[in-house]
């Protein structure tokens, strides 16, 4: 029976790397390695170079080819049918090698947050035993990048996507708001007074950027500055934390 | 100027340990430890293990006296006045070592979850450079050893404490609610149907235990088995999520 070891490696930083994933890595007899696909070619490496770091025998690594969403498709349906295909593409790479006991996947962040890994595996059959590592989250990178905590005394945090925010606005109730997956800056929604920001892009690495301040002065700065790191490197991954006073 | 660096370790398995939090605890000299006072005896070692673990020539250790929270004061007040008294503590020992110029404060978890480690140094006279390691936290342990996902497709999660879910119920709206810093089993006050639970206790730790399943069935085993291991070890550390279904 195979180990599926879904390993979180945090946000492209080599040293945000646990010593459990750096066992897990060096433990695994075949890596299956997404190729390009995801546009983003800064990262397109990465997960190789993290694998040679930790390895002094590097394992047998596989590349498999990304799907591409239906465009045409319901989000739910269209997310649904890109994790079958996924599926479809670990099922084949992993047969192609039949002597492996134990195949892991690199992460970015931690399986757990807004990652598809654990719903893409429970579609492959046979149901391999699975392993989860947990990994530094971009939120994690965010608030240690600005020092700040995540909650108040006492207080709860909502953490949510930017497509919740543009279609619910504030969350009912909530202080602090935690926004991933978010495209579009879409707290241009909210109406800002007495709304602060704390937003972070490529956290963790060399180019990071952060801006903080008040949504309605912060704001319009996050907005160009997005913009221009997006034409710069032809991608961007970002996040922000988003805190309501009185 | 000092640079106090504030380094989540995780939750007690030195393997949470990153790389960037190695680096940053051997390239201290000098490292603050509060001694006993949490009556965590299991823990009570573990930061110097670690710092042993990493460390080829080990920087100082300083130790601590907690100071003890005045139970006569109303909550929010009670928290204040003992971090100032933390501070006071930490500013004495950095005080004893004048030459030290990189301090460091091993954190459990994340320093930006639920923990006071960033508002204690707040309140350091003269302040000193702060620089914050993420790590590992009980929820990611928590979501790991159970193997599921934090969110479902797109769907917010609120992270609060068992006070919260105590005084204020199911949280407006909420899906997926993770409770932390429940010391009483406050499940206990929600209407069950409906409602999963995923437990755990010492995660990450030899003595981990796990639990799941709907709550009117899996409540009441938790609470029996949480009594059992408290009793057993003299403490706990627990944490759980709570997903409402449809």
């Amino acid at each position: 029976m195979i180990t599926l070891h879904l390993i979180g490696i945090g946000t492209g930083n080599p040293d945000h790397v646990t010593m459990e994933a750096r066992h897990a890595i060096a433990g695994a007899d075949l890596v299956l390695v997404p190729e390009k696909g995801d546009g983003k070619s800064d990262l397109a490496d990465l997960r190789r170079q993290i694998v040679a770091q930790v390895c002094d025998a590097p394992p047998v690594i596989e590349g498999f080819g990304m799907p591409v969403r239906d465009p045409a498709l319901p989000y739910l349906e269209r997310v649904e049918r890109w994790h079958d295909a996924i599926a479809a593409r670990w099922s084949e790479a992993i047969a192609r090698h039949p002597q492996a006991r134990d195949v892991a996947l690199l992460v970015w962040g931690d399986p757990s947050l807004y990652d598809s890994t654990l719903r893409i595996a429970a579609r492959l059959d046979p149901q391999p035993r699975l392993r989860v590592v947990a990994g530094i989250t971009s939120l994690q990178a965010l608030t240690a990048a600005h020092a700040i905590p995540l909650n108040t005394v006492n207080g709860p945090v909502v953490i949510t996507t930017g497509r919740q925010l543009r279609d619910h606005g504030w969350p009912e109730g909530a202080e602090t708001v935690a926004v991933m997956l978010d495209g579009a800056c879409s707290f241009d929604v909210l109406e800002p007074d007495g709304i602060a920001i704390w937003w972070g892009a490529f956290l963790g690495m060399e180019n990071q950027i952060l801006e903080a301040g008040p949504l309605a002065e912060a704001g319009p700065r996050i907005v160009a500055a997005r913009a221009r790191a997006r034409e710069a490197h032809g991608w961007i991954m970002d996040i922000y934390l988003l805190r309501r006073s009185g």
